[in-house]
């Protein structure tokens, strides 16, 4: 059998009442499933209001021409998307995918309004507030509110049979990507044996942390410069009284983010108990979490020609210079990951004392937990030899604090071709491996993800240029050739050295074979896509080597 | 000896009749020497006027707070170059270096005011139009005009006899990367034995050609759809008449381009005669030769303030759609290099039309020409043999229209990093590999030059991080051992692959060792490297392997 088709089951399906005649009359617009699954709710076309009508207890289809990064809080909230224009692998298709929602992408039949708070398909107007239904697998959307049934794993004894031999056969381990504790729950009905992949960036998208996040990232720059003029203090400052405005406002803010970082993390190491929790630390380039510069500049040529006051046109103008200073031309080459990291090392010391600090919380009341400290972005052992020593004197520094011991490990993802390639140096300083082959993939190709779908990756594949997406599935030649070097490079260094994929990959069927063949110890996918990488591992088990 | 001191002989010097004393009386600035050499002219702080002043026969030394890649006109037309901003990898510093030209970085001391038309230096102000010599050896900037002598290798016996030596000494050929006739003479003049990367670029953004290349890439998308619909014409549009406005928009414009490239590249054929001369197609992001999107959102905000009529109004937005359209997240993994060649095949015919358009001409005139054609940011050998066969079309066409037969190459960079790990694939497709260690070391290790230096780079290695500037030296544990395994496959399969590295690795002495162990045949660098280069390379025969 195909390991997909398990996916089918599990997702919400229109209710059996419904005929294939009221479908057809109700039919709007049909176009690329991108994530599957049935849904039906309120048409919204804003990823902010839709947080909102969801808060309040409404079902949102969210509606976009396509989805951005900073719409990350809508999809969440939504219980299916669909954008008019870009393909299977757009923001919105991964995101949902990830999530396991309903999305349909590249909906050209819809035509959105956004002004209006209208679209048109089919000849119909549907307005904002109106009801409309999709089905993510045949990729349709239907006017009204449909009927749907939510299928969960545990009512279905076939598949939980199915799965329960797969599990018996399969040799690669199977964890997943969870960023909340309600994924890490999913994860577990899913089957998931731990988590390969929390996030810490969507904690510090969440529109009600992002003030406290950009007063301490406006703000760090002047903090690390302070901090090295005095003394390298781990914890806060001292002489708290004498530091200049912008660094109290720093370390007021990091302790307001480290206060919501402990209680995230303290409720995915709950959930999750002694099963591994790899935490990935702070990986997105800063200016991703303040507004774009443009739409400050056109702001502030708006104040200028309403004659603004003086002191608000200063302010505003303060604002553009620190977000003109941490603009680049190549955000995904820049200054991110570890880079962060070493440039300011407060930010790191914060994530790493609210995961110590969650796992004492927990240990204290009796729980095993096995945090895994995760640097990303590693080119050279270097970094992670001077992280791993400030890091772990935090983690001491903690542990003797709150007088518990917590078992953690300290490790890095592996990609940049570089870490790739000096994979055997990097494991002197690791005691894990994760490879991030989405953007392993992004430079050892050279493709910007953002950039290469609409412009040149789609015709790429549709013409046979290359026989398939790179990032739906491994590319065994390039990519996977560097896994490997990195894998026989790791292992030979450190040999119970533990290695795993995290990234859409992992919940690839073809990826995952390949997973299994370079003997990698596990695959890490979104929780929806447990079962699928289940399958996919007895079956590589099965027929392989 | 230093194979480094050499290049000091070879530029400019301040007279030797102005005494220590003068010069410390004189002196506004010290600080970060990025290109060495003395110059003395008139204080300009744009590129463009610099290029105009330049054209009436002025020597104007630039001053900036920093340049940019489109400041290149003004920074070729001036004989010096001063930023108050950046490093030595900043843009200045690579550009001028390139060039041959004293270039000083970082100069914090001089504090730029470009409103007011002057800069503050010592407690001094200088302003536009005022005389100003330099140092770039030294890194010091002096009020007034100094003399200045410029040494040519052809007066300098000694170092035409230590350069003979080492030429009958090395095994590395050394080649000269140049852009234009006058490139290719100095390179010649330098020893350089061929052209190994002619860069079509610089030639695109003449600011007097910049009108037709706009005109081009702006119908560009336009005439590919026409032409997909209609029929896959190589040359001209057949039944002209019928095509819409924007096509033939493009087909004039593509004819004048092709006009000044067939120019351009018989005047550098002509001074090579029968020596190498590898052409890079069209290798840039279409928006590098576009205004900036910021720029023209400001204008477009300021015509709709002062009540421009609606067709200007029409006009500009029309233009900003475009612009934006073309806008990418992370352009050095976007849109580019054969990307480019395959979405738009008339843009690579056009270029490969003239190339042997000119090299027929100069054959027909009894002279011996070697262009190499040279396919950039390969991935995968399909790129490969897709444009082969469809330029191999045009050159045989050209060829039989002009009934000259022309001896030519076909090859590519290697540099991504999944170019060099299926290298044997690719040298299937190639005669020639050319190996880009400038962006092959910005994928490798995730570094975006133009953010990293300004980012983190500069502590990364002031803090010991990084051993080295990855971009100064080849790494030879990740980059290095890249092109090693490139070199290895592209010769299993092809064993008379001629092999080399151009970028500015070709002109350091360290990485001309490495390039003579790896067993390339040959390095290519700045004409003002080609002295450093044949000594280094005899260095590494004699000491090495």
């Amino acid at each position: 059998m195909d390991a997909e088709e398990i996916s089918n089951l599990l997702v919400p399906q229109f209710s059996n009442e419904i005929s294939d005649e009221v479908l057809e009359d109700l039919i709007l617009a049909r176009d690329a499933p991108a994530s599957p699954g049935a849904a039906s709710g309120t048409v919204c076309f804003d990823a902010t209001k839709a947080a909102e009508l969801a808060q309040a207890g409404q079902h949102v289809i969210l509606v976009r021409p396509e989805t951005k990064p900073d719409d990350i809080h809508g999809i969440t909230a939504s219980v299916g998307v669909v954008t008019s224009r870009g393909g299977v692998i757009s923001h919105a298709a991964v995101v949902t995918r990830g999530l396991g929602k309903p999305c349909i992408v590249g909906c050209e039949a819809i035509q959105v309004d956004l002004d209006g708070g209208f679209f048109t398909a089919a000849g119909k107007t549907v307005n904002e507030g109106d009801r409309i239904s999709m089905d993510g697998a045949s990729g349709s959307v239907y006017q009204s509110e449909l009927d749907t049934t939510d299928p969960s794993l545990e009512d279905l004894p076939e598949a939980l049979e199915l799965l329960g031999w797969a599990d018996e056969t399969r040799r690669l381990g199977i964890m997943a990507n969870a960023d909340t504790p309600s994924d890490a729950k999913q994860a577990l009905i899913m089957g998931a044996e731990g988590i390969g992949l929390c996030r810490t960036e969507h904690m510090f998208l969440d529109p009600k942390r992002l003030p406290s996040v950009r007063q301490m990232l406006l703000n760090a720059e002047s903090a690390e410069e302070w901090r090295r003029e005095n003394n390298d203090r781990v914890f806060r400052i001292e002489n708290e009284e004498n530091a200049p405005q912008p660094v109290k406002d720093f370390y007021e803010a990091l302790d307001q983010v480290k206060e919501l970082q402990t209680g995230d993390f303290s409720g995915i190491l709950r959930v999750m108990e002694d099963r591994p929790v790899i935490i990935r630390l702070l990986d997105a380039p800063l200016h991703e979490f303040l507004p774009p510069y443009e739409t400050l500049l056109m702001e502030l040529m708006e104040l200028r020609q309403t004659g603004a006051p003086a002191t608000e046109l200063e302010d505003k103008e303060d604002f553009l210079q620190l977000v003109d200073s941490l603009r680049e031309s190549n955000p995904m080459l820049g200054h991110r990951g570890c880079r962060l990291g070493l440039s300011f090392p407060a930010i790191y010391r914060m994530q790493v004392e609210a995961i110590i600090t969650a796992g004492a919380q927990l240990v204290r009341e009796g729980l095993h937990v096995s945090p895994e400290i995760m640097i990303p972005l590693t080119v050279d052992v270097e970094e992670m030899h001077r992280l791993r020593q400030d890091l772990s004197l935090v983690a001491s520094q903690v542990q003797a604090h709150l007088e518990v011991k917590v078992h953690y490990k300290f490790g890095t993802m592996i990609e940049t071709p570089r870490a790739a390639m000096t994979a055997g140096e990097i494991a002197k300083e690791s005691e894990f491996f994760s490879f991030g082959t989405n953007d392993l993939t992004q430079m050892t190709f050279g493709f910007s993800r953002d950039d290469a779908e609409g412009k040149f990756l789609r015709s790429y594949i549709d013409e046979g240029i290359l026989p398939i997406d790179p990032f739906a599935s491994i590319d065994a030649q390039g990519v996977g050739a560097l896994v490997k070097l990195g894998v026989q490079a790791g292992r030979r260094e450190r040999p119970n050295l533990e290695i795993g994929i995290c990234g859409e990959h992992g919940g690839d069927p073809a990826s995952v074979v390949f997973c299994h063949e370079a003997r990698l110890d596990y695959v890490s996918c979104s929780p929806f896509r447990v079962p699928v990488a289940r399958l996919a591992a007895a079956q590589a088990a099965i027929s392989g080597s």
